[in-house]
């Protein structure tokens, strides 16, 4: 069973999951890949898969059989389980408990973003909300991080579009990172730093990717890796799982667009899209702003990454947005 | 030129180094792979590179000609330069000043540590000693990163045997952090924290790798990568570059051992090496001990691990060091 161990020294966390070992090796993503006959992911299929703890599909239809849109289960392979024991030692260990989805977004096998229209993303988000929304309500869950990787260089698996959901017992070390990043700069300036970071964005225009009425995609100004992108609401909102119904198409049409053109600046495609919001256990927080981080793994995490915590970036965030503001949109098929 | 930037929210550092983008690929690391005839770092294409800073070689040949053993130059694509401007932002920026410098180990067009003897080894660790002592008595420079990066899936984009030097003006945020850990250990315990590590693995044995008189290798308890390995002294040693001439035939003997049982387990062969050691503008600390820490990169860090700062071993540290106990070193070639 996964266990938690604590570095002391770096004030590291790791999950040991003997369980990941058995999983599928990283593939490069590519339509002759995988074929639709062996894929786990793709409607009929559903026998393969753990059973699903979520759906959205048609009412004639039942849990685990065909017809629905997106669909929700247990990953085969979690790095995250309901219970584990490890004694306690030197450096701390204790158990991984938590949870560990997949969030299938088609049942068709199509791996990009653009083969997906407007209303199926407007399905897969109001699937993530409402996955957060309920692991928000369980007991002794702090925090569920909501996760896609796309191509082998960016750890996916499967190729058969998809995202991730680990719901975990702790605060993740990089969202409490940015949680006290964020508290320092409120308690300087009493404003949120996201709110201020919409405004200068908007202003400067130089790093804008995308925009709708209530939300802005940009590249940062200190992004770690070439196109590196991020999507978040204009008005302060700590907390993903509240995205009010007025939002959602909003959203969905943003993130396809913001995920298309990243898509159109990268070969091989391989990027990972991470949904950072406020731990559950928060109340209304004042300084923190859920958002979207889309990193394309264009370059590696090495050697000076690894040992220094700096990130080397051979694209200026502005050349990055000028190329990504400038890269074509596959037309919706759906 | 390059340029650090500053995100107050997640208080990371990035630099922007365009100089970078122009630099070759990583590749897959094979023997077929790259031809001696195309290489940059064999013996006898020095003037293929920029001029060499420092080198072992026979006392008749003269700076940037053949005829060494170990030769160390400016890297042709810095992360870091002598200088850089931008102007002041909401979001900090400033320039990245520093060096970036590459240390060839072997005039030969070889690639891994066991196709180099002891002897070889012996004038790499002279080489890595005198650089740090240089760059530790240049005025602003705070720190030297000393790493290496071996194969594609490490970020190699050369296939001949070298390491990396970035110099660099702030301590990293990876360094910082561990100096942090290790001192709230020492407060609280009135011992280093790498001095009780020792001795416990010492004990348990169960972690053990490979070990010296002075020095001891293990699989750390809370390893982020299957087969992780730190090599360190056994007693408290807080500088590298003050590592004494009586220690380092050891520890060219321990580093050449663990890197090629670290090499027989992994294919594709591909690892980073990073040297973790004290700021240069620090005085005897007591609680931070300098050490080796070897991560192969069989695992891609995915939307997991940067949105979590969690990082998730399928490979238990216990079982690794077994695995890496029973692997073979290849005979001596030199």
């Amino acid at each position: 069973m996964p266990a938690l161990r604590h570095d002391p020294i770096s004030n590291r966390w790791i999950i040991v999951a003997r369980e990941r070992a058995a999983r599928p090796q990283p593939r490069i993503i590519s339509a002759a890949d995988t074929s639709a006959l062996d894929c786990p992911f793709c409607g009929g299929h559903e026998s393969r898969t753990p059973p699903e703890s979520f759906s959205l599909r048609s009412s004639e239809t039942s849990a685990n059989e065909n017809g629905w849109r997106v669909r929700v289960m247990g990953n085969k392979y979690p790095a995250l389980g309901p219970m584990a024991t490890t004694a306690p030692r030197f450096v701390d260990g204790r158990p991984a408990m938590g949870a560990h989805e997949v969030v299938v977004e088609s049942p068709h096998h199509v791996a990009s973003a653009g083969a997906l229209g407007v209303a199926q993303w407007h399905d897969i988000v109001l699937a993530y909300r409402q996955r957060l929304e309920y692991w928000s309500r369980q007991q002794g869950m702090r925090y569920a991080l909501l996760f896609k990787n796309v191509g082998a260089a960016a750890g996916a698996s499967q190729q058969h579009i998809h995202s991730q959901l680990a719901v975990l017992p702790v605060v993740p070390p990089a969202v409490e990172a940015e949680l006290d990043g964020a508290h320092t700069y409120y308690k300087e300036h009493a404003r949120c730093v996201f709110c201020d970071l919409v405004k200068r964005e908007m202003e400067e225009e130089v790093r804008l990717v995308a925009q709708t009425e209530r939300f802005v995609a940009f590249c940062p100004y200190a992004g770690r890796f070439p196109f590196e992108t991020w999507l978040m609401p204009r008005h302060h909102a700590p907390y993903f799982e509240r995205l009010p119904n007025s939002d959602t198409e909003q959203l969905a049409t943003i993130l396809r667009e913001v995920l298309c053109r990243v898509e159109a600046c990268i070969q091989p495609v391989a990027y990972n899209c991470v949904f950072h919001t406020s731990p559950f256990d928060t109340h209304d927080l004042s300084h923190y702003h859920w958002h979207i981080e889309i990193t394309p793994r264009m370059t590696t995490v090495a050697g000076f990454e690894l040992g220094s915590g700096l990130f080397i970036n051979p694209l200026p965030p502005e050349d990055a947005a000028a190329i990504l503001r400038a890269s074509s949109i596959p037309p919706q098929i759906t």
